[in-house]
């Protein structure tokens, strides 16, 4: 088996799963240096591609999500000869055979040396009325990214953990107000957290409140939700609203391959290295400390350095 | 105690030391979370501002060093940062007082709550006779800052990776000869980079060549090396020598905040912490895996956040 596989022809020498930004960063890498690259993808840009606007990618002082991502695939498809896209709807699986992997996509089935898996994490989405026509108009799902374009203006955040209050706490710094819709009678997070939200005079609290519909015109306008004790139904006037309900990571299809914490994110060493070797993993899908743009770039960049090494180490 | 610096007035949030794409990657983030902000620096652009061009980092396909740099520094003054030409002398943590550091510069001193550290990398020199000299006067650490100067001219790389080898393609378009000199038996690097410099007739390589002086009279003029398989010393006339054998970390100066490992690196967690709480570290200057400059960024910006977080919790 092992002689086999050493002297077989690799489709690739990397398949990296995802277009998201930390993919097309390690196929930058990759491709610059004469690898056999491709990416299997649904589409391009991952969650970068859905923000309306990005200000925080240092280079661009301001520059749409799906623009800025559109030139990182440029960058990519000039990075290398041997590199191109996959469309495919699904991967399936990942095999560790030999000294390679064989990927099973709904296209049909691939041997690489190595594999980048990249292909990042899913907002929680309330699937209300409005949420989905909104997003990028005033709907948005990361205040880190998006909390200064509400400058002056009124904002509400429906969630109730950690990541909510971060984002009340960011957005009370800019916004004239802010409402904070919480479904429970209460936040639960950080104390020092939750002890800034409370103290905070430009922020409204909600409790008990089940968001029903974002409302609008052109872009977001009106927010309508449950109050859950009275059953009564309110509106409220605003220019956008963060859902920070939490995310997922759909890392369960990788099975053995990877160890997950628990929030299903691909625990990763500091060469984003996952346990097993020949597999990296980079972006949001991993425990990195933070999903900003730049940092999954990054670490799709150290990924693809590591791989690259390891090719090499393998000869 | 505690008191009286719970009100006390900061100088500053957050003192950045260093505006090199780590540094000015975590003031944009800073800043636009409406810290105080300075970046304390001698120069505007660190490693990537000596580089001549830069088409690995993702969103610019091909991009000047300089001026990718430029860009970086228009999008911290945008974001509410300030600029400090000074130099840091010392970072001490004021232990007595609570919960923030004072830092020394040329021109003065400050207080600020916390402290990023992403001053870079200096180069490694040969330390042999001459070398100190004629720095300036034909020994140079900068291809893309020097090399248009040997247009006609006869030029000497020493050293056998990647830096050296783009300082050998750079030299190759404009000087007259160029002669590379490798300690080891061949190049390591990028393979397209290596290709090149294989093909250039105006490149003479020099293997396993140990560099013994460099000599002259106001100027240089000769180097004197030891072929290291014949134990045969040897001259070569020329009128520069650009040195690229390396960096190395310049850290010491922190004394005993920071952790280092053997190459003077500082140790950093993967949310950019040094040993010190505070006290945060991102960079070339790090035991990051590799020095990129989007990598750099990227953990810039984990260390921002991270010390977002830090400022909070401390409330």
């Amino acid at each position: 088996m092992e002689l086999f596989f050493d002297t077989m022809n690799y489709d690739f020498d990397v398949v990296i799963i995802g277009a998201g930004g930390a993919g097309m960063a390690a196929a930058i890498y990759t491709g610059r240096y004469e690898l056999k690259t491709v990416i299997f993808t649904k589409d391009i840009g991952g969650q970068a591609s859905t923000t309306e606007k990005i200000d925080n990618y240092p280079g661009f002082e301001s520059i749409g999500g799906v623009e800025l991502m559109q030139k990182f695939q440029k960058h990519v498809e000039k990075s290398g000869a041997e590199f191109r896209f996959e469309w495919v709807k699904e991967v399936k699986k990942i095999d560790a055979e030999g000294n390679g992997f064989k990927i099973t996509t709904d296209a049909g089935q691939y041997i690489s040396r190595v594999v980048i898996v990249a292909s990042g994490m899913k907002h929680k989405h309330l699937n209300v009325p409005g949420e989905h026509t909104f997003e990028g108009h005033g709907v948005a799902y990361c205040a880190t990214c998006d909390a200064p374009f509400y400058k002056n203006k009124v904002a509400a955040v429906v969630g109730g953990g950690n990541s909510a209050l971060e984002a009340v706490e960011f957005l009370s710094r800019v916004a004239t107000k802010v409402y904070g819709i919480v479904w429970d009678q209460e936040y639960q997070g950080e104390p020092a957290l939750i002890k800034t939200v409370m103290n905070s005079d430009r922020v409204e609290k909600i409790y008990n409140a089940e968001t029903l519909e974002i409302k609008g015109d052109t872009k977001v306008e009106r927010l309508k939700y449950k109050d859950r004790t009275s059953g009564e139904e309110k509106e409220i006037a605003l220019d956008g609203v963060f859902i920070e309900i939490g995310w997922q990571a759909d890392t369960e299809w990788l099975g053995d391959l990877v160890e997950t914490n628990k929030w299903g994110e691909i625990i990763v060493s500091d060469k984003a290295e996952t346990k097993t070797p020949g597999l990296y993993a980079a972006g949001d899908l991993t425990n990195i400390f933070t999903k900003q743009l730049v940092s999954s770039a990054g670490q799709g960049v150290l990924a693809a350095i590591r791989e690259i090494q390891f090719i090499r180490e393998g000869k």
